[in-house]
Parts: C-alpha cells; sequence; structure tokens
C-alpha cells in the first residue's frame, strides 16, 4: 500500500469518524459573532439629543447628504474629503446597487450615454472575489471577465490592457484592503496603476468597496495609497467609487454606509438620490457619532474587535497548519485584517470538499462563490468566514474541514496516479 | 370707482402692508412639527431587547423580508395580509422608486418584457397630486398623462377608457385616502373599479400609496375599501403595489417603510431585493414594535397627532373663510386627514400668487407642483401644507396668502373686464 493509499484510508476513516459526531456548524458568511455585537451595547442609550451640531432636527425629513458630523468623523478613515462623503442608510450593498442603478438609468459623468442603452457593458472582477458583487453583474446583465488576484491586489498588467483595448469595460470591483476572501491588501502601485492606468472607456469606473477600511487583525495595520487623489492627480478625477459603512463596526443590521467621489460624480449621485429619499436615518447617524465619538474611539472601539476575532483566526491557521501543513494537499492565506480565511484545495476538488463538509454538518460558503457565475474554472477556492461561531465549535468545523480536504484530495491524486 | 376696482386697491394697500412685516414663513412641505416628534420621544430608551418573537439577533445581518412582529402590526392597518407585506427601512419613497427600477430592469409578473424594453411607457397621474411620484416619472422617462380628479377619487370614465385602450398605460399613481394635497378618499366604487377594469398592458400595476392610511384629524375616519382583496376576487391579484410608512407616525427620518401586494409580486419584489440589501434596520423595527404595541397603540398616537394638527387645520379653513369667503375670488378644501389644504384660485392666477407670497416672505409649494412636469395647466392649484409652523405662524402665512390671493385675483378679473 503506498503512502498515498494510507493517507486516503486514514482520512475515510476520520471522516466516517466525523460524520458520526453530527455536528451542526455554519462558516458560510462573514457575520459578526454576537459578543462582537454586544460591544456596541451602549448605543442602545443614544443619541442624548436629537439636535444635530448645526441645529438640524434630525428627527425630521431632509439633509440628503446625511450629517456633517458623522461624515467629518468617517472622511479620513475612508480617505474621501468629508465634502465629498455621503451618509446614508444601512448597507453599502444597497449604495453599490443603487450606484449601478443610476449609472444605468441616467447617464454617469464623461459618458455618451446610459449604461443601459449600451450593447453589453463589463466589468473586471478580481478573484478570488465577493460573490455579491458579482450577484449584482449577474442581476443586471453586466458582463464579468476574471483577472487573477496576486499579493499585491489583481494583476495590473491584465487590468491595463483589458481597460485599453475594450470601450466595454465599465468597470471593476475592487476590496482594496483585507480584500474578501484573500486579506490582499492593494499595494501602492497597484493603487498607482488603477489611478492612471488609459482607459478605452470614458465613463469607467472603480467600484471600491473598502468594506475593511478599518478591521485590522493586529497591530500591523495595512495602509492603502489615496485611490481619490491619485485618481484626480492623474486627470481621471471621477474615476472611482469609493463606499464603505459600519456594518462590521456597530451593528450589522443597523449601521450606516458611506458613498464617496469626486464632486462632479457626487452631484450626480445627489441629483439621482433627491427623487429617491427625503434624506437618511439621521437619529442613527447622531447616535453613531455619540457613540464613536472621533477617530480615535473609532480606533479603540476595532481593537475590541480584533480582541475577539483574532484568537479564531489564529486558531484557523493553527489548525490548518497542523492538520494540512506540508501535505501539499492546501494552501491557505493568514490575514492581518478583514473577515475571511481563503483556502485553496488542489484542482477539481472544491466542489467535493464543501459537499463533504455538508454531509458532515459544517456549512461552507458554496464553492464557486468566490468567482463569477459561481464557477470558480479550477474548482479549487473555498471561502472560510471564522468570525460568527465561538472559538470552541470554529475549531470543530476547521478541523472536520482539514478532515474533508485529506479525504477528497487523496482521493483526486489516487485517481490521477 | 367699480367695487372691484375698489378691491384691488385694498388689496394693493394690504400687499404693502404685508410686506413691509419682513416676514420669513414656510407653508412648502407636509412636514411633521417638533412637538408632533416629540410624541415619539419615548423610543430613545428603546428596544429594551435585541431579540425579536422568534428569537432572531436584530443587532445582525438579515430577514430581509423585515420583522414578523411589525409586519403584523401594520397589517390589518394597510390592508395587506402580514406574509405579504414586507417592512424596510426609513422611506416608501425608495421603495416606490425602487418598485419602478425593478420593474425598469427585472420583468414583473405577468409582462412580456422589462419595461426599460418597452418603447415608451406610460403612468396616469390623477391631479391634482404629489409632486415626488412625478418626479419619479420624469426622472425614469415615463410619460404621464394627467387625469381629473373627482370627489370619490379619479375619474373612473378616464381612467378605464385610458387604460382599456393603450397597452402603453402601465401604471397610476394613488394616494388613495385623505389624498395629497386634496384630501379626497377614494370611494368604494372607486376602489372597486380600479380593481376590476380591463387594461389592454397585462403588467398594469397600481401604486397605491396609503400614506395616510391612519392620518386622521377627526373622529370621522375614512374607510378605504381593500384593493389588495377586490384584485384578487376580480382576477387581477397581482395589479397592486401597496405602500405605507411610519414616517408621519414616529419620526419623518427614522420610520419603516412598508411594500405590500400579491404573493407572486412580493416573490419578485424580494428576489430583486435580494441582490441590493442582506436586511433592513431591524433594530429599528424592534423599536416601532415595542413603542407602539398594538393596533389600539398605534390609534391612540394618531389621536394625539391629531390633537396637535387639527387646530392648525381649523385655522386654515377659518380663515380663509373669513377673508376669501363669499368672494368668489377661490375655494379649498377641509379634509378629515392627511396633511395638505389645496387652494383653488381663478384661473391663470396661481403662480402669480405664490410669487407674491414668496415676495412677501411667505414660502409656498411652487405653483404646478401639484401637477406632472410642474405645469398645471389651468394654473390654478395652491397646495398649503399646515402642519410645520406652530399655529400663530400658520396664522400669519394664511392671512397673508389671502392678500395675495385677493390682489393677484382682482387684478385678474379687471384686465379680463
Amino acid at each position: 500500500m503506498t503512502e498515498l493509499t494510507a493517507q486516503r484510508e486514514q482520512a475515510a476513516r476520520d471522516y466516517d469518524a466525523l460524520v458520526r459526531r453530527g455536528l451542526k456548524l455554519d462558516l458560510t458568511r462573514g457575520k459578526p459573532s454576537p459578543r462582537q455585537l454586544d460591544l456596541s451595547d451602549g448605543m442602545n442609550a443614544l443619541p442624548s439629543t436629537h439636535l444635530a451640531a448645526d441645529g438640524t432636527d434630525c428627527r425630521n425629513y431632509g439633509n440628503l447628504q446625511g450629517l456633517t458630523e458623522i461624515r467629518e468623523l468617517f472622511a479620513g478613515l475612508l480617505q474621501v474629503p468629508a465634502a465629498q462623503l455621503l451618509a446614508g442608510g444601512n448597507s453599502s450593498l444597497a449604495m453599490m446597487h443603487d450606484t449601478i442603478v443610476f449609472s444605468l438609468l441616467s447617464v454617469v459623468p464623461g459618458a455618451a450615454r446610459r449604461w443601459a442603452d449600451e450593447g453589453e457593458i463589463v466589468f473586471l472582477c478580481p478573484v478570488p472575489g465577493y460573490d455579491r458583487h458579482f450577484a449584482l453583474c449577474e442581476r443586471f446583465g453586466i458582463t464579468m471577465v476574471q483577472v487573477p488576484m496576486t499579493a499585491e491586489g489583481p494583476d495590473m498588467d491584465v487590468v491595463e490592457r483589458l481597460v485599453a483595448e475594450d470601450p466595454r469595460v465599465k468597470g471593476i470591483w475592487c476590496v482594496p484592503k483585507y480584500s474578501n476572501p484573500s486579506g490582499v491588501s492593494y499595494s501602492d502601485e497597484t493603487v498607482r496603476r488603477l489611478a492612471a492606468m488609459t482607459t478605452a472607456a470614458p465613463d469607467f469606473r472603480i467600484f471600491w468597496d473598502n468594506a475593511y477600511a478599518i478591521h485590522h487583525l493586529t497591530d500591523e495595520h495595512a495602509e492603502l495609497a489615496d485611490l481619490l487623489a491619485l485618481c484626480e492627480e492623474h486627470g481621471n478625477a471621477d474615476r472611482a467609487f469609493v463606499f464603505g459603512s459600519t456594518s462590521k463596526v456597530t451593528l450589522a443590521g443597523s449601521g450606516v454606509a458611506f458613498f464617496g467621489s469626486s464632486p462632479a460624480n457626487v452631484a450626480w449621485y445627489l441629483a439621482n438620490l433627491s427623487k429617491q429619499s427625503i434624506g437618511p436615518d439621521k437619529i442613527n447617524q447622531l447616535r453613531h457619532v455619540e457613540f464613536l465619538r472621533d477617530a480615535e474611539g473609532v480606533a479603540a472601539h476595532m481593537r475590541r474587535h480584533a480582541e475577539l476575532i483574532w484568537p479564531k483566526f489564529e486558531a484557523v491557521d493553527r489548525i490548518l497548519t497542523k492538520e494540512l501543513g506540508g501535505t501539499g494537499l492546501a494552501s491557505w492565506t493568514a490575514p492581518a485584517g478583514g473577515y475571511f480565511v481563503s483556502l485553496d484545495v488542489p484542482e477539481g476538488c472544491a466542489k467535493e470538499v464543501v459537499a463533504k463538509a455538508k454531509a458532515a454538518g459544517i456549512a461552507l460558503t458554496p464553492a464557486g462563490a468566490t468567482h463569477p457565475y459561481g464557477d470558480d474554472p479550477a474548482d479549487r477556492t473555498i471561502r472560510i468566514a471564522p468570525t460568527y461561531p465561538d472559538l470552541e465549535e470554529l475549531e470543530e468545523a476547521i478541523t472536520g474541514l482539514t478532515v474533508c480536504v485529506r479525504l477528497v484530495a487523496t482521493e483526486k491524486l489516487l485517481s490521477q496516479a
């Protein structure tokens, strides 16, 4: 019996034992845990006043751009001047959705026509990436073209070539810091090239989903180059749409979302928004300002998040290393921020690993979700979301997952032998 | 000197005196007053728990349709079964906007294609009506066709003819109870005919903006026939989109909005919404449920609103009657609910009255705003929003307005003499 066969048989026995345990564990979504949400308990009693700094009665209609004080609080954190930042309701996803809707149904600055009146439009999708971005494109009939991620962000040689040669390419999805799911933060050079590159489409837009701008796991904070400033510097002031939110800062369902861009884009967004809304929930914005206070208050709050979730990321790395390290059966990321670990298994194995895990009571994000159309051509990438379960459950789930990886990967290798 | 000339000269002297007073009063928008907002002070300390009745942690992501308990609380009030009601964020306007967007970019049940792929689409607009409805149509390139309002709702002979003969007619805007701005409530027969009528378009929709469903000013409550039930009864189950919100119940900027419809339409809406949102602000929904408690709690709360604003509506009617009654220069509504009084002046006078009022420091909704494209062909209708100013300011503003009406109308009559 070869060593590989022995490994497979051990894995099969381990898997049988795993199934017999009848687990029921969920690693599917990047949700904060109840203990993380408890960190915002202090918001309950806020705000202490309904008056904004400028005297606005926040209980009434109005103020489409959002309260000045919350825009000032997050301007630096999101690298957008407060005057060019818009504070809205509870979801940056809704703002991304609406930005695409506005682009489809109104003419974005610099465009010849509405995107709905273009024959076909294309978005570049660095992979692995965020499934909800891809779902938005699919929902609106926007063609997706994959671009591989590198350790510095999307492969810029590929990006530059595609945007230069094809005017149908109107956008690119970016999670520039602690990327979902790889944890990669874009290098200064990547950001500069995104800002400076020549695009065939005059209305090309970078959808800059800075979801994890302040979501550090360690004291080594990734620093992102200032995209808006670089775009302006390179004569492409209107190129970037910046998004962010407090969903993973305060309460996931009751946060404040942000849109930031050039003055022309902000005016365009507000003109569209003025037909959709009379103003955001300013009481909730005031609640956030009183609770978080200032940039230092935000940083202190985010350190408390990190104290709760860093041990979970450590556990994932520790167990993957112990069970799979040196086997050649898997590789994975060890991010310094964000919400995910990306696990790569041998080509053609990801779907089967996820299915085996499911059969053993461990729910994972569907294999392929990290790629456009839910289709990972190499069937290799699995997204792990460690934040929601408690540590003990997480350790059980990851240990179980490694059994599935060993089983599926050794079987695959044997079938190829 | 004729009597009319004397009236004109008196009006001119009164207007000069009015201008010299240097007023600064605002009757433009239907906003609750600070004292009305104070009625919801008790919400500050709520919710007392973050757990919904079914155990859901309302602080986290999820629950796209909104909390069961708030849907159950408003189901009866909005005449929509709770299972077919969706509770969202702070604005029914956003839901109306998004419903049109979804209809443009997805295929509504019963439609042959997306509305964006139709050559031209038309909405019927009962006039006078709500300017933000018209702004939505204009923004999306939807042609608006006026239908006159009667004391029972839109002129159904006109509506039935237009929807029967023209498949481009895809929608009608309705504020069925205490209508904006006329205060008219649709009769049972009007609702029945809307539900039963034959439409050339298989995907015709009634946009039923039940904004003032519970906003009674007196103890005589208008009762509305059940549109959803009637549509189903007449074989047109998918015809109605129902909207409502708590914006004028609790806090105008921080309310909960509702969408209700047939099961097929709700499934369609949720499928579209699932790409836009991971869930509404459930903490705010819980806050509303704890504060309003039940239908009786809502009714008691609305009576307190009425106690605050009924004296304002009384004052408007009293002053208009005193200053303009019997002159033949104006007619106006005396609504039993809602937020507006509609004032009709002689044909060709509304713009000039609003301009004269503005010059005297009294801001009114622009003349024409009650009609599509901001164009009241008869230039006759002025919308008065009495709720926001305090009583003394309101009395000053309405008295001043009557001076402007007397001046402009007598000049007009003299010029025609």
